[in-house]
Parts: C-alpha cells; sequence; structure tokens
C-alpha cells in the first residue's frame, strides 16, 4: 500500500470546462492480485479528446463517469509485479489516468493496454507524444487517408502540436512540400526552424478566411494537395479555397463555437469543384496500423529528423490547470504533467 | 446541305439564368468529309451541368464559348456516313449539342465521342438518362464511393430525377433499404410506387434541416449508412445528422445561393464523430467503369426493373425554357427535348 493522488470528474462543465469540474483526492494503493502490476507514472498526457469525455453528450466515446479518476494516457515504470511479462523497472506506457500510480490487471495486460517501451534512443515521455498516439494519429492521417506523393503539397492546422510536429516530419520523409498553419509567431517560427516545416502561416494574424486563403496562396504556389485538419472553421475554409483537384483531407479534430454550437463549413460545393475527398477518422479503431507507425515515428525521433517539443507542467495538482490551457492552445507542443 | 437549327450561347447570365441567355439560329449542315458522319437528332438531354458552363467562372470544365452552338448529349440517327464505322439508319449516342443536326468528325469517331446502341430493349432516350451519363453517375456514387452492403440504408437527393431514379434501382438490386428526398408529394408517390423506393421525403413540407431530419429518422430507422447528393444545403445537413458510423457520402451536386454565394455545411464536425467519407466526382473522369455501368443499368431498363420517367418538351426551340424549368425542379424525371 503506497499513497496514491487521483484527479476524478467531479461535475460536468456548463459551457466552458474549468477547474471546478475537477477533484484531487488521497488514496491508497491497492494491494496486487495474481497477473496484476503496479506503474508509478512519471508522466500524464493531457490532450484535446479529453474535453469530449467530459460532456454528457452522444459522442464516439464513452463520457468520462463521474467521481472516477480521468482517463488519460501515461508512461512510467513498473514498481511492483505479480504478472510473469513485467518486472519492477521495465518502463512502460499505459491508459494510467490522471493519478500518481495505477494498477493494471491482467485483462488490460493481455489487450495490450501496458506495454514495455525502449528508452535507449528514446526519451520516455516522446511515448505520449511523437512515438504516441498523437504520432500515429498524424502517421494515419497522412499515410493512410491524404497517402502523399513526392512533391505535393500537405498541410496541417495546429501544426506546432504534437500530431503537427509528427505530420511534418513525416511528409518531408515523403518528399512533400508541407506548410504549417498556427497561432503566434513564436510557434510558426519553431515550426520552420526546428520542425523543418516549408513554411507556416500565423492564422492569428488574419481577420478572415479570405485573408487566411491568400497567405495559403503564397506559401502553397502549386495549391494544396493533402490536409490535416485539427481544429475546423475558418482554416479548413481557408485551406479548401487552396485545394488542387482530388485533393484529400484527413478531419481529426473539429471545434464547436462557445456554446457548444456547430461551427459551419463555407463553401461545401468546392468538395465537388475539385473532387475532394474529406475524412474523419479516430487513431484508436486502426489498431492494425500502430506497429508500423510507431517503428517509423521511434526511427525519426531517434536519428534527430523529429524534434518534438513538450510543455511539462509539474505535479498532479497542476493538471487541471494545464488542461484547461491546452484547449486554449497555451501550450507549446506536447502538454505533459510530471508525476516524479 | 440540310436546313439545320441551333441554339447558342448568346450571353452570359447576371445572376439568374433567363431565356435572353439563348439565341436560335438557322443556319445550314456542311458537306461531309472523309470519315465524317452527320447524325440526325431526335432527343437532345438537358441537364444541371449546363448551368455552369454558362458562367464565365473558373469551375471543373471549360465554360461554354459564346456564340458556339450549346452543349447537351443528344441520340439520333446516322444520316449520312462518310466513316467506314457508320451507315445510315445506326441509332446513335453523342454530344451533338442544341441543335437539329450533327457532324461528327473522324477524331471525335476514335475518341469514342460517337457510339451505336441497340434498341431492342431499351428506347433511344433512355440512352440519355436511365442508360446514358444520369445512370452512369448514379452507378459510381454508389458503387465506387458509398460501395454499400445488403441491408445498409442508403439515400438520395432529387430522388425522382434520372440520377435518382437509376440510383434507386441500383441500391435495391444490391439489397439496401433506399429513402428518397424530393419535392413535392406526387413526386414522392412516383418514387415509392413507381421506382420502388422503400420511402420517400416531401423536403417542401420541412422548414428547416432539424425538421427534415426527423422525418429522415423514422423514414431510417436504422440510420443512413450511404448517401448521394444532388442537391446540398439543407438535405445534406439533415442527412449528416441520421449517418450512422462509417458513412459515405457522394457529392454529384450543390446548390449555390441566389446570389451565387456559397451554402454552408451547418455541422462539419459529424464528418469527425461519425468517421464519415465525403467525396467529390464527375463521371466524365471515370470513363473506364461506363461499360460495366451501362451494362447493368441496361439490363435493369430491359427487365422493367428501372422504369424512368421522362418530361418531353417539343421542339429545339422549346430547349431554353425546359432548361430553365429543370433548373427550378419543374421537370418529372429525365428532361429531354424532342426534335424530330
Amino acid at each position: 500500500m503506497t499513497e496514491n493522488q487521483q484527479i476524478v470528474l467531479d461535475n460536468r462543465p456548463q459551457g466552458e470546462a474549468t477547474t471546478s469540474n475537477f477533484k484531487l483526492l488521497h488514496t491508497q494503493t491497492p494491494e496486487l492480485k495474481d497477473n496484476e502490476v503496479l506503474v508509478r507514472h512519471h508522466y500524464l498526457s493531457l490532450d484535446p479528446y479529453m474535453r469530449g469525455r467530459m460532456n454528457e453528450s452522444k459522442s464516439y466515446a464513452v463520457p468520462q463517469p463521474l467521481g472516477e479518476v480521468m482517463i488519460g494516457a501515461t508512461v512510467g515504470e513498473v514498481v511492483e509485479s505479480r504478472h510473469p511479462k513485467f518486472n519492477p523497472g521495465d518502463k512502460v506506457v499505459g491508459m494510467g489516468g490522471w493519478q500518481l500510480y495505477s494498477l493494471v490487471d491482467g485483462n488490460a495486460i493481455s489487450n495490450g493496454m501496458l506495454r514495455k517501451v525502449d528508452t535507449t534512443h528514446v526519451s520516455l515521455s516522446y511515448y505520449l507524444g511523437a512515438v504516441g498516439m498523437p504520432g500515429v494519429t498524424a502517421w494515419y492521417g497522412l499515410v493512410k487517408i491524404i497517402n502523399p506523393k513526392a512533391g505535393e503539397t500537405v498541410t496541417v492546422s495546429a501544426a506546432s502540436g504534437a500530431v503537427g510536429s509528427a505530420y511534418g516530419a513525416l511528409a518531408k520523409a515523403r518528399g512533400c512540400r508541407v506548410v504549417g498553419i498556427a497561432g503566434g509567431k513564436d510557434k510558426c517560427d519553431y515550426v520552420v526552424n526546428e520542425l523543418g516545416f516549408d513554411a507556416c502561416i500565423d492564422y492569428k494574424e488574419h481577420k478572415d478566411y479570405i485573408s487566411l486563403s491568400k497567405a495559403l496562396r503564397e506559401a502553397c504556389p502549386n495549391g494544396i494537395d493533402g490536409h490535416f485538419e485539427n481544429v475546423g472553421g475558418m482554416v479548413l475554409d481557408a485551406v479548401m479555397l487552396r485545394t488542387n483537384a482530388f485533393a484529400r483531407i484527413a478531419v481529426c479534430g473539429m471545434i464547436a463555437g462557445y456554446d457548444g454550437a456547430p461551427i459551419g463549413m463555407t463553401n461545401p460545393a468546392l468538395i465537388l469543384v475539385n473532387r475532394m475527398r474529406v475524412e474523419g477518422f479516430i487513431v484508436s479503431e486502426h489498431m492494425e496500423v500502430w506497429p508500423e507507425a510507431l517503428q517509423e515515428l521511434g526511427n525519426l525521433v531517434g536519428s534527430g529528423k523529429l524534434r518534438p517539443r513538450e510543455t511539462v507542467a509539474q505535479g498532479l495538482a497542476a493538471a487541471p490547470e494545464a488542461f484547461l490551457g491546452l484547449l486554449k492552445g497555451k501550450n507549446f507542443g506536447k502538454q505533459l504533467v510530471k508525476l516524479i
């Protein structure tokens, strides 16, 4: 029995999420039964999808239950094991949630929910970002939906984030011109200078999608053949105006308005005019691609071709505030919470 | 030399198209050179795509040149031939345009622009509709984009039209539940009683997409797996609300507002929530499927499983008025002009 800290969803947001939706509990880790493993978390991943889970409304995923530990991916170290395949000291990635320790049972282990990782060439925290779910998300959208040819131009919104940065490295590896869209000069400089994108556009400098679209025309002189959408709204409208015939758009994120009302697509007729394919996806429904994707992403990080940035909040109690900041784009690169 | 009549585009529409955009000319057919064929048109096809060609603005197709014969598909009979493969009396389908006679040269014939057809089991005019471009359009959207499994529910807007009616027969042949959306009780009755759709919804009875969507929920109790969009706007918004996970939408037509301004898509986030694929296409870019599609469509018509309705205007001079009526949905089934 070890002292644990846990953050649970205490109540659902009315409109915008706030720190008062969460509650920090002090608990004890349970005794291990056969085939169970106790993991001490080093890092917790904060991701936009968590906001959707906080609502009761029907979405593609079940809502986060009230009073239970918030869902979340974690990396850490096995501290106690009664499972034959895990030993204390093993570095692991799993879905440990917003807490210091998690107990993983034999069923979850059989289902691949706890995975040993090699930290020789890849830092442990990267398994939550570039070499984890966000990286595979970028890989799936680029490789399986956009499937670009060398020389094509591909774009991505939220380019400085965990998904966007992996997307850039993957697209460059395929000989594409890759153009990012991000919020603010610092992020755009980082996207070009450190991530190696060919160009990055600061959407905050544009008051509407027409203006943003003109900037895209300069950055994409041959038009846009593929786009990865993390945001929706003005950015997607602007990109659509610049698409070439047979462009592919992978839809991974779509914001809603302040009051939860949908934000429209201004000119869907462009889907016909440019014979586009617009496809939504959720990476957890495509587990078959993870091994191939993780291998390529690990190689890119190990060889220094993908140098992801992280924003690290310190301590579990800082998680709610950091999460709300993530939703507002205050993070720079992958948002983590350090738990040791 | 025979007396011909031709309708040319005299000037481009400012906003709505009017009959004054067109001009009727009396001309003579030219002398035939080697490898040329003279065709007497029996029917001219009127199709919505022609409206797009009347504009100067950039689209996927080149604009209709001013002063030249309006583009259009025709069926007719060879009356004179200096080409070894065609003989007087041959029934043919081609792109003869808005005129009584067309001269087809050897190059066009080599490119497959004039095709002999068999009228034993299929009336000549059907080669402009169910067993022509509109039929193949329905086939491509259903088979190549939606690709439904037996038991799935598929929908189509403008269900009583040439594309919609073929779509219904093709979907029934694949064991689908097929639900149409059309304007007015007469059209909806026809769609169910004569075309064999499982249900048809009159969009004119609904003031907004929410209301239309509720009617769709009743007609599609298991949700919508595939949709063929001929219209856009309110219908598409309503359908999207009822889509199942992994729904496919084939986009073939999208209206614009009165002033040419785009009409938006209300809730594009549904593309992500339901992991949809939305794909625009133009059937003339997929000539490789025509033989297979035409064979199936010919069999459906020949066996009486597809009984298309036609609205026939009499005489070339009636074409402009009939075309404007088509744009307003005044036709019932395939809009033709009889030229003999």
